[in-house]
């Protein structure tokens, strides 16, 4: 049975200050959870049912709690809970410009709808994208929301913090990168030349990209609308955070 | 104010049952139902905050009612109440073969999540995609979140209902057209040659595409994945709906 003060320590997890401070983050479901067992990220305890433990073999180190699922209701934050809910590590990354050499590289400006951002993480996972460096103002990534529409996807990525100017600017001065941005007014991305390493710049949903790492861009690309409306008639006016990202990472990847 | 009947007239539009018999739906915001009113789309009520009513002409024919921004709250389903709530009326379509000739059309087969039915509706909108023809099975595209997921592009794209696989084969018994759909052991997207009029059918979120309507597709294709990882290390085992989709579109309308 779930003592109380168990029930008190998941719940607070759902806040990003609690999972600051202990650097931990919870993952739900039996799709998920076995894959993070099957990852490099350090499962902590898991919370299940008898089902999901006479299906999935839990390493010994991992701490488990068979409990009825109207107790996983307790913990969960799914609608549906889900046979199974996992306390996890936050996994501590690097970031080093070495490693990004030769590589694409996501980088998110105040991307805040948690859903976009899991979406983001899986186009990443897919696209064979390793790294994703968010601006600090971006939703927090360890969200279980985000976590939840990764897909496992989290267990792959490698998820940066940082002040983006800096960054950007670093990746110019020490690999000569070139900084991609997703704008309105940039050219027909599929008439363009992309080059299979550099930095891909998603702005936030409503304002785009910040003027200071607009500055930065040396490629300005745009998606193109086939809308039979014009412009004046209130056609689409623009694609939402994720189809953005995925539609740009498909165009850099096929060639 | 407010009456009580008309709350709970509001608050019935909640429900699909509710919609159908008066065949009306709801749209909230200041970026939407701007757009609604200079759409197509009958829009019957407006209930407005008086800075909403200041800002935008309301033409007479729409019944208009100035509320206050705790008056909204009660009937809206947003979590943060945006200004404007308007009570439209459905819009009626006819499927027509006739009028699918020489386009492409968007085929949903069980698409269940209205966030992503939404997201799928403006996609179509930005690739000049009129028409969507849905199972009976796939969300209520009259759903408030739906709606709210279109940002607009609900108003200029024609959405169906039917048995779908009576449709594709009448596609094909009287259009002759190609009838591609995204399965994983389909062909490799970027190297297929796509025609510029056919039916893309996109499956369900878990069960992909039914088996009826599969054994009905002409060309079978899928979108490769360029992960790190080998399969067996756990990879991104697919893409959301909505993402394939925007990916699948952009392909068809790039060549």
């Amino acid at each position: 049975m779930l003592s109380k003060s168990q029930i008190s320590f998941i719940n607070s997890l759902k806040q990003k200050k609690y999972r600051d401070e202990h650097q931990l983050f919870i993952a739900e479901g039996a799709k998920i959870v076995p894959e993070l067992l099957n990852s490099d990220i350090v499962v902590k305890q898991v919370y299940a049912t008898s089902e999901f433990l006479r299906n999935n073999a839990i390493p010994a180190t991992i701490e488990r709690f068979e409990i009825k699922e109207n107790e996983l209701e307790r913990i969960s934050s799914l609608t549906k809970a889900n046979e199974v809910l996992a306390v996890c590590e936050i996994p501590k990354y690097k970031l080093n410009s070495d490693d990004l050499k030769g590589k694409l590289t996501l980088v998110l400006d105040d991307i805040k709808d948690p859903g976009n951002l899991g979406t983001i993480i899986r186009i990443a996972d897919w696209f064979g994208i390793e790294n994703i460096v968010c601006s600090s103002e971006t939703a927090d990534a360890f969200n279980s929301k985000v976590v939840q529409a990764t897909m496992g996807s989290i267990a792959r990525i490698k998820i940066h913090y940082c002040d983006l100017t800096s960054f950007v600017q670093q990746q110019i001065t020490n690999n000569q990168q070139r900084i991609y941005g997703a704008l309105l007014e940039g050219k027909n991305i599929y008439n363009e030349k992309l080059s299979s390493e550099g930095l891909i710049v998603i702005g936030n949903e409503s304002r785009g990209i910040s003027e200071d790492v607009q500055k930065l861009i040396t490629d300005k690309i745009s998606i193109p609308s086939f809308s039979h409306y014009k412009t004046n008639e209130g056609q689409a006016e623009s694609l939402n955070a994720a189809i953005a990202t995925s539609i740009i990472c498909s165009e850099f990847r096929r060639r």
